[in-house]
């Protein structure tokens, strides 16, 4: 209905367009009898104009919109003054991850004098993760250079690739570290290019975006023999881990128990990430991998192992109950009830409930292993912790306030994985945590010049001025978390969807649908048209020639 | 002139069928003035008919294309014995470069059981590797799996990654080893997913074509402190030490010698690769990094070392001159006649030759060093010289008679950069090399067969075999190398070309247009239409975004 409308709409735009501009489309027609004219045929042609305009139109915005990210306008400098003559902050941002780029984004950079400070310099659009290691989207297309985000504001905004080694909330200081990363790919890369470098920077806001880091909860042989999912050198690793397996294995007699062990694939934490990872894989072994190495789909296992009674327990339970089917369907070993005890080089061992209550210890043997387990405190995040007295018992992330201010600490705001609040830590959060910290900072500026203004007025002028500042002060709000919705791929082009409409209404969707509402909703949640363009390319790519199976 | 032909003929086509079977389009105008047709109207109109319907022509058949490689038909199993009752040989390819793939692409595989042994699963177009450490183009566009282009041949191929270990030329046997790579990726990957796995397979006819090793002709620190452009992991490497060195430099004082050091790029080696590098590095340091680190194209040096008094030595003259003069436009630091003494962490010691004849010591700090020197032969090369008699002195590579038959052995065959030969050891020798030894395969099983048919004939009929055996076998004719030219980017979107028509005649050609051609002929030399289309692909990216600053 809509649609339609629409195409009758730009149909006589375009009408009309042609009319006064190009009267060479109407005289094409060699005999009288073209006087009359069909009703289909109009339609025809006149949607097939409306469709060539509103192609032009898209790529033209595109070309727009890629033209503006890649060509950054000049920005605002650092100064120490603002040019009312008030003292210019100075915010640093820790982290390059949902919640410090949503903050940067939105931030006004002329206001502050904006440090963003991180060891990962692209920000990594997490939850497209689990379709890198079988190669369905590229890493590259789900990265973005900070330093192209940050040349994207209107003010100079400084970015240092470090980590922060020691925070003083006294002193308002933090040392930093460029270490150069290890990095060995075969005998390639033997030596570090250079000796860690340390510096330190002053602060008078501190937005502590640090994020996380994988939980392996002490289970014995995880750090050592499993992968994780959680930054791009893991899915690299994913990728190699799992091609050296299965190319080792064709070295082996058919049938052995060898052979057998490095075609099982296990995955552990049925959360989304465990549950796409483990889908991507088995779609990528029976769409593609069977096409160069035929029968290899009916010898490879894909275990998804879960402790708990259910996978992916935020959804809605018809849809848990759907991704169960649709795993049985493409042939996926479901161990829910499973609790990882142990790991070495070539086994799995758990301890795996069965429906009568009685448990019992299984040994699953893997040739890839990745833990998708959860998350836990970085160190820095523990420094700091104990520093604060407030933060002393914050086991399981730090404490903050309403507005996202530390509880002990006037100066720094902490969101997403690195607190522990009432909401779930998802990326959903800290994007909306950033993007309400920026408009906050952004007041607090404001307030600041009034208060710098006050300073310097009569007492008349000074009087207004203090209550236009209470005014500001009271229409500061708290944030509140608005919860979208939940969205996991599930294999064989099937999605689930668990989308909230405000607090009054909430639908659930699975199949093929939803898988194209999944890449829909996923490519208009990225931040950069650059990143939506290249990942609709992957898709396009992967769908034109398959998973790429060269191990890089 | 062609052009206007062929848009002409496609023009009056395209009316033909409009006015057959589309009779709508006829009947468009509503004003007997449509009678009238400009011609330049008409000749618009048919052009663009014309383009779309070559638009359409090529997408068809580009889609044709892809789907054939992507969907590759049923293969002829391997067998013991041909349908005629003959033993099928077996043929063991070593390699998966230039010399082995295009080996296996003219090899008639159902008159051999072939097997593909190579620890690089993949097939790398190693001319556009100097592109991939700037994001230019993508390592995976420029890969091609060995399994993916095994699968498009007639008869089926096994394929093992693996490294061959021992080569016994008596009982035609190899010893071949899966060694699962080490990668390190920052925490990521800390161990093996498994031991190494050796097995023992036997040919009849060895293609040996392991391709050589880098030679960093016994100078101290290379090894350790210097990365190369020979593989992939390489330019991975290349990559995250300049980025890490870029980055570093940051936390440094602005002046000082360690920041200054960390901006050294320093490229040893004037061949084409070195050249190649150098360039694409300054033109991403100019084009795209300057965008985000705003004067860091003044900090930066890009130092193209060579030993030798020209780079480039197999073009000619006119065109060194011309990339002298291209070097010297583009700030880029060329230092011929000098040659490297030693390397450590942060420097290079070289001895420089003055025009005068004097030398002297001199000291480049650098950031980021990477050694394109030259070749050297493998170990494994080195083994099997050493145990056939008339390859004992071969110390620059394999010895092969005109038909690339093993000196002293008669069931191997060398080619490519393994081999000594009167042909400089390049790509373009390597793949014409390839396709003459598939075709002289494929020549010897048919007299292979017609041998068998004699056996099993009356003396007539073998007499009459035997006269055709002995014509085939003096129409074997020896391997001739035809030179169609020399390539090489030299930056500021320019490149040269020595470009060579038979015997009579060759053009020498450089400049912005030459890039153009540079681009067309690279695509056209590329085996896969999915590579084709990939590094297209890549080309449109860098050009609409700019080459990516996330290091990875």
């Amino acid at each position: 209905m809509f649609s339609r409308q629409l195409i009758r709409n730009t149909g006589i735009q375009g009408r009309r367009l042609l009319s006064s501009s190009k009267p060479v489309f109407n005289k094409i027609a060699s005999s009288p009898a073209a006087a009359k004219q069909p009703k289909k045929a109009g339609f025809l042609r006149w949607t097939w104009r409306a469709t060539l305009a509103a192609a032009f139109a898209g790529v033209g915005y595109l070309t727009y919109e890629v033209y503006r990210e890649t060509n950054p306008s000049k920005q605002t400098p650092q100064t120490e003054l603002k040019p009312n003559g008030n003292k210019k902050k100075t915010v640093v941002i820790l982290g390059s991850g949902w919640g410090a780029i949503s903050t940067l984004k939105d931030l006004d950079t002329t206001q502050y004098n904006v440090i963003i400070v991180s060891p990962r310099n692209y920000f990594l659009f997490t939850p497209l993760l689990p379709s890198v290691p079988t190669g369905t989207v590229d890493v590259k297309s789900i990265s973005d250079p900070v330093r192209s985000i940050a040349a994207q504001t209107p003010g100079e905004v400084k970015y240092f690739e470090a980590a922060a080694k020691d925070i003083d909330p006294v002193k308002k200081e933090i040392v930093i570290e460029h270490k150069s990363q290890r990095l060995h790919l075969g005998d390639a890369f033997t030596t570090e290019s250079s000796d860690p470098i340390q510096t330190t920077i002053n602060y008078d806001y501190l937005v502590y975006a640090v994020g996380a880091t994988v939980n392996t909860f002490g289970i014995q042989g995880i750090p050592e023999y499993a992968s994780f999912l959680k930054e791009a050198n893991d899915a690299t690793a994913v990728r190699a881990k799992l091609f050296n397996a299965i190319e080792a294995s064709r070295l082996l007699p058919e049938g052995s128990a060898e052979r057998k062990r490095l075609l099982n694939v296990v995955v552990c934490g049925g959360g989304p990430t465990g549950v796409e990872l483990a889908a991507e894989i088995k779609d990528f072994i029976d769409q593609d991998l069977s096409k160069v190495i035929p029968g290899i789909e009916n010898e490879m296992t894909v275990s998804l192992v879960e402790a708990m009674p259910n996978v992916l327990n935020m959804f809605d339970a018809k849809l848990i109950q759907y991704t169960k089917d649709t795993f049985k369907h493409m042939n996926i070993d479901l161990r829910t009830n499973t609790m990882v005890k142990k790991v070495d080089l070539k086994n799995v061992y758990a301890s795996a409930k069965a429906a009568d209550g009685t448990t019992s210890d299984i040994v699953i043997p893997y040739g890839t292993l990745v833990w998708a387990g959860g998350n836990t405190q970085r160190e820095i995040t523990k420094v700091l912790s104990s520093k604060v007295v407030e933060q002393q018992t914050a086991r399981r992330g730090l404490l903050v306030d309403d507005f996202m201010k530390l509880f002990g600490d006037d100066s720094i705001y902490a969101l997403g994985d690195c607190t522990f609040t009432k909401n779930v830590p998802t990326a959903q959060v800290a994007h909306q945590q950033g993007h309400f910290l920026a408009t906050h900072l952004n007041k607090l500026a404001k307030i600041d010049d009034l208060e710098y203004q006050r300073e310097n007025s009569d007492s008349e002028k000074a009087d207004k001025l203090s209550r236009r500042i209470i005014k500001m002060k009271e229409n500061l709000k708290p944030f509140v978390y608005q919860h979208q919705g939940s969205m996991a791929y599930i294999g064989d082009e099937r999605a689930i969807a668990d989308l909230t409409f405000g607090n009054w209404s909430s639908i659930s969707w699975g199949g093929e649908f939803t898988f194209l509402f999944w890449k829909i909703a996923y490519v208009k949640m990225m931040m950069g048209t650059r990143n939506r363009i290249l990942v609709s390319m992957d898709w396009l790519k992967s769908s034109l020639f398959g998973r790429d199976s060269s191990k890089e």
